[in-house]
């Protein structure tokens, strides 16, 4: 059996980080909480989730696998404000998801398991160099370089992070130096991605994170952060695009 | 003659009450006051406002006719504030309507009565329920039936009021018990009815407004409520779509 | 050599007053500072605009010509706080200019000014009649016009200014009297101008900036404003209609 309580704005902030990724996906509930991994269509970035049991108001689970239509669940989060109880119970036999937030009784029809694209392996590479910086001065990298091009390049350099894109006639960079770092690990990192995967990954994260990137050269980079008060742990690895020479 | 002063945003109201059927109306100014009755082109639902003449500055009428396109004089409701008096005058000979609000000069075409749908009867039928709750409740619920169908089914069971809709693969349902509505009759309730109409109206209704409801076994449902500080008195009836079996 | 410092808020002031009528243009950096003056490719109105030396926290430059896309500098100036200093320094050889705000820097592919109009003159015609008054009043008048026509008429009667539009239906009319007015220099004056120009410029106009009209018959208006705090003087030009007879 599946069920659970817990406040609804914790349940979006789980639906919201791999909405980024994906429409559809399987969601573990396992002895110690709740497990969501998902790559994209395109096989280009994961996302790899994990909110634990005492995240929960109450969790009771026995490691059933849940086939969730992310809009759909996060559309009910939505009409509830963020700190309403939702109560979770899973019928498994007609395959439904019932949630009970206050007054409101949803039943959410649940979608095969099997039908959903399998969970990808997580990769397992030490990085090169690490650096973590606060979830709003990635966005405004990011943002910045949205502005003249469709991918960027994130380079460590000594001690400093650059964010760099090169338009057909613009040019843009953003320097973070250790002052501007809660942490860097330097290290040989030099590497392009998109943009479109990136702009939607930083809307999801909130501005005051503490966001750990995972660089190197040409390098599947990782983009770490948890939200706030216990709130899920979300892992994005992304894939870089090859240089043009 | 007509020759009348009125806040904005009280004329708004009436305005914005009616717009949610239709585009163009007639408004009778009578001794008592201005009343305007109307029904949606597919003639499913029918909208009844009566604002009295003391919710006026100044009001004098014969008990004119005119007719009205909605959406031109909530224009210029909106471009004034809500507090701002406009002073409403018509020339019945040029069969136009002076709108004078501070600095602000405007002559509305009228147009003419008799090319605009006759009002219809209000029904008077003895309503088998009756239930009061709050605008913002009813707008809640109304929404929340919207993520999985057009429609949905409003019913009393014992003093329970139950707003239900079914979806293709999702159910909802909320529950308002004695202790969230302001007024209770208990009775036989049963009947679906398009969110399109009801979605138009909630927006309409104040989240603080009373709404009345007066419900049934595939009911002609009738929807009650009163602007604040004497503003104008409103009731929709809105015909119940058939079961299906 | 051009290199100077500036708020990024008043670099944005002198981007959004041109942008109203050009997308792109070319901007004079002279010993006293920056001036642009720009015609709309239909030549119906013109703008002209000096921003002093003293304006810039730092000011050095040769007469130089900037061939500028108006959009893309301006994208630049918003992802920056108002108050955050952009470090501009123009690099000939490369026909670049370097943008730098806090640890953003941006280059800038500028655009060969023998490719852009050249600056129209500035009409030189005594008014017959003009005006001055707050930004946000004007931007009512041309809005409450804009509900029923195009094109607007500006008029002086004796000390009373007066904006009109007749419309198919409906007729508007918002007129200022002296007290309204922080000057009136009475004279005859009597033009229709294109609302399209005027909502466009309205928009651009802070609401608390003292605006002066140049009026007279069939009269190219002026039109007139300074940002605050030694921003930049702007000076709009705009034809005036044919009157239909």
């Amino acid at each position: 059996m599946f069920e659970a309580t817990i406040r609804a704005g914790r349940l979006r902030e789980v639906l919201d980080a791999a909405g980024v990724l994906v429409d559809e996906c399987r969601i573990h509930v396992c002895d110690e909480g709740l497990l969501l991994r998902a790559a994209d269509p395109a096989m280009v970035a994961l996302v790899d989730i994990t909110l634990d049991a005492e995240a929960f108001e109450s969790y009771e689970a026995d490691g059933e696998l849940l086939g969730i239509e992310i809009d759909r669940l996060a559309e009910v989060c939505r009409i509830a404000d963020d700190d309403s109880l939702a109560r979770l119970e899973l019928d498994a036999e007609k395959r439904r998801l019932h949630v009970d937030i206050g007054s409101l009784s949803y039943e959410l029809g649940l979608l095969d398991p099997n039908s959903i694209r399998e969970e990808p392996d997580l990769p397992s590479v030490d990085p090169p160099a690490t650096v973590v910086l606060e979830g709003e001065h990635l966005d405004r990298g990011i943002e910045a370089a949205d502005m003249v091009a469709d991918h960027l390049r994130l380079r460590v350099d000594d001690d400093v992070f650059v964010i760099e894109a090169e338009g057909d006639t613009d040019d843009v960079s953003v320097e973070f130096t250790r002052g501007d770092l809660l942490e860097v690990a330097p290290g040989q990192a030099d590497s392009l991605y998109s943009l479109a995967y990136l702009t939607a990954m930083s809307r999801a994260i909130p501005g005051d994170a503490a966001v750990r990137l995972e660089l190197g050269e040409e390098f599947l980079a990782g983009i770490q952060y948890e939200y706030a008060e216990g709130g899920p742990a979300v892992s994005y690895h992304l894939a870089p695009r090859l240089q043009t020479a």
